[in-house]
């Protein structure tokens, strides 16, 4: 599928509330109904300010919040206008969080972030305003509220967010490994004026630190207004990720579900059981077992709580690890079958498959292999035709 | 394990019976006990020469067999001497026979093949002697006799070999994925004055179609005699292999079959296992899913005949198909075991593990999970627990 980014072309309007906070309106909860250029890509500020942006307002911001605050005449033509960087709220500032918002600096936009662990002073070095509490951020009234949580703790922190305290068209975002899930949640808890925007960046800190070109990102706009800001705003979001060369896949939350679990469900699974084997490597390694040996190890990388959410919140995770395991148990069975064919024919057409001579000797390890069939394919051989057998 | 190729250095034994064939032979039968130099490694003809080197025998063997005839009388000085190509005969003409020749070709030997398919056009183009026949080959008497048949077919191929053609001291090689087979089948089957060496070349005509360099090699010596010349061909044999860039690996064949059932026979199944839920490529397959992808597609490229022939012909494989659904089996009750945790931890403590309004209402695809557990875990859950769930 290809990307069908939608951008945000010619005039939009832009009211002063989406980007001025509710300290520097003149006229809080007022949304004024005039227009700005907006332009069609967010402009970086210069390379050195997105190195080490300065956790307070920038220069840019601020420049953004005056001119918002200067009425502005209809009889004057419109001057071409720098759209103020997106202010983006991460909520839940672990690895994930942080990879992240590496990406939305980078795009020149502006990073706030709250977590139940400290990250102040990873914070301080890297130009990001932390907050201690998800209500401490939500005061500062972001554009765009990107849940960074895991799985297993979304609910919770999505149930625990002070929406009162943001503005009515504020943008909520995950970037969960699934997507019905924080979707239905998001559709059920929101207040109905906020936008959804369901994404999965799908690689990470490991598959994404020498760039993110052409590492796929899906999204699913699945609330955003036409009309006010919203739309605009959810161009803009998601062109941090175009920009940085994502390849943009649109897709819908439960079709992203439906593909993640027959791909990275299944690939996460043969992960986790080649793990627990302790495969190790050999001094006689093919290509083919090195793909495996790296591949579990990217995987247990992961925690164990990720996996789990790939199953427990995927409602086609269930049908896949049960189609796996019906694939394990037809190629079991294709080997066991195979292998009764050949004893079969020596002695019941008294043929001899192998070519070996009729003195009753064998280098044919049959024998071991049925004697050591599972309790359950054993019963399938006939006891008869098992006893039958000179050579086994 | 690195490679310990021990060369023939020096001053070596090389019989006249080595070199010549039973009709240029002066005293048929007789190997005269006098000593020629054998050079450390074998020297290659003229490129054209190996580009297409004659199907009838090359001018370096005519002037070696020439040599060889005329007696040498121990109080002349022992003259420099280019030791004859080495007449390699490989029985089994397929594909990956028609790969090894390519490499006993390039390093300068002659090869006589045998079929049951008819490959003289193709032998014609590539300058290698076709025969109807094992017999016919044999009566050439080849230096080493190199089966190349599949894993199945070998001990028909072995054992229909008419030994008493080939001269006492041949070298028989064989190239099977699995290596206690054919160790103990050549063991039972051939002549005592016969060689032995098992090796496996862990690459194949997809693998090694750039080269070969850095492809592992596994070999056994399995059964050499130090006097003679059988230690310097086995030695001389191996070396094509060395000289064309190969990680040589000697190893026992037990070792060998160990080894490759918990890597090649693991990675094999896994790729038989995926190739049943024919997986495809998805909008958003990540990096882990497009190795699998890649091992399906080689796994399946091979015979399932070579795929038996891993599980039927190497006594550790059970054990390793055992293991592999134990930690299948594992995982999945990892997943089940967390799931169940999660609700006896909203059912029997009354706390609620997402953080759920205490309303009855969510998101959590928890009951959904539950209802398609596999009968075999439902049976693990009290149907009193399950039934007292007010969200299930």
């Amino acid at each position: 599928m290809a990307s069908s980014l939608r951008h945000f072309a010619g005039l939009g309007c832009f009211s002063a509330a989406a980007s001025s906070s509710a300290s520097t309106s003149f006229l809080p909860g007022y949304a004024p109904d005039f227009c700005v250029f907006v332009a069609l890509r967010p402009i970086k500020p210069p390379a050195t300010a997105v190195a080490n942006p300065p956790a307070s307002p920038s220069p840019l911001e601020e420049e953004h919040r005056q001119q918002a605050a200067v009425p502005w005449h209809s009889d004057d033509p419109p001057a071409p206008s720098v759209p103020a960087p997106l202010r983006v709220g991460i909520v839940g500032f672990g690895n994930f969080g942080q990879f992240i918002a590496g990406g939305v600096q980078r795009q020149g936009h502006t990073v706030l972030a709250a977590s139940r662990t400290d990250y102040s002073a990873y914070c301080a070095q890297h130009g990001i305003r932390f907050f201690r509490s998800v209500d401490a951020l939500c005061e500062e009234q972001p554009d765009v509220l990107l849940i960074c949580s895991s799985i297993l703790s979304t609910e919770s922190v999505v149930r625990a967010i002070p929406f009162h305290k943001l503005r009515p068209d504020t943008i909520v975002a995950d970037v969960l490994s699934v997507k019905e899930f924080p979707r239905n949640l998001l559709l059920e808890v929101l207040p109905p004026g906020f936008g959804i925007i369901c994404t999965h960046p799908m690689f990470g800190p490991e598959s994404g630190k020498h760039g993110w070109g052409k590492l796929p990102f899906v999204f699913d706009k699945v609330r955003v207004a036409d009309d006010g800001d919203q739309a605009a705003t959810c161009d803009r979001f998601l062109s941090i990720f175009e920009q940085e060369g994502c390849r943009m896949v649109e897709m819908s939350c439960a079709e992203h579900d439906r593909y993640a679990a027959g791909s990275q469900f299944i690939t996460h699974t043969i992960g986790r059981v080649l793990s627990q084997l302790n495969l190790s490597s050999t001094p006689i390694n093919t290509k083919g077992y090195e793909t495996l040996l790296q591949l579990t190890q990217n995987t247990v990388s992961d925690s164990f709580d990720l996996y789990y959410g790939l199953f427990m919140y995927n409602i086609n995770a269930t049908e896949q690890l049960d189609r796996l395991e019906m694939a394990f148990e037809k190629v079991r069975q294709m080997l066991s079958g195979r292998l009764h064919d050949f004893i079969r024919k020596q002695i019941v057409e008294r043929a001899d498959p192998s070519g070996k001579l009729a003195n009753g000797r064998s280098s044919s390890p049959a024998a071991h292999h049925l004697s050591t069939l599972t309790e359950e394919n054993k019963t399938r051989v006939s006891p008869a035709l098992t006893l039958a057998s000179p050579t086994l």
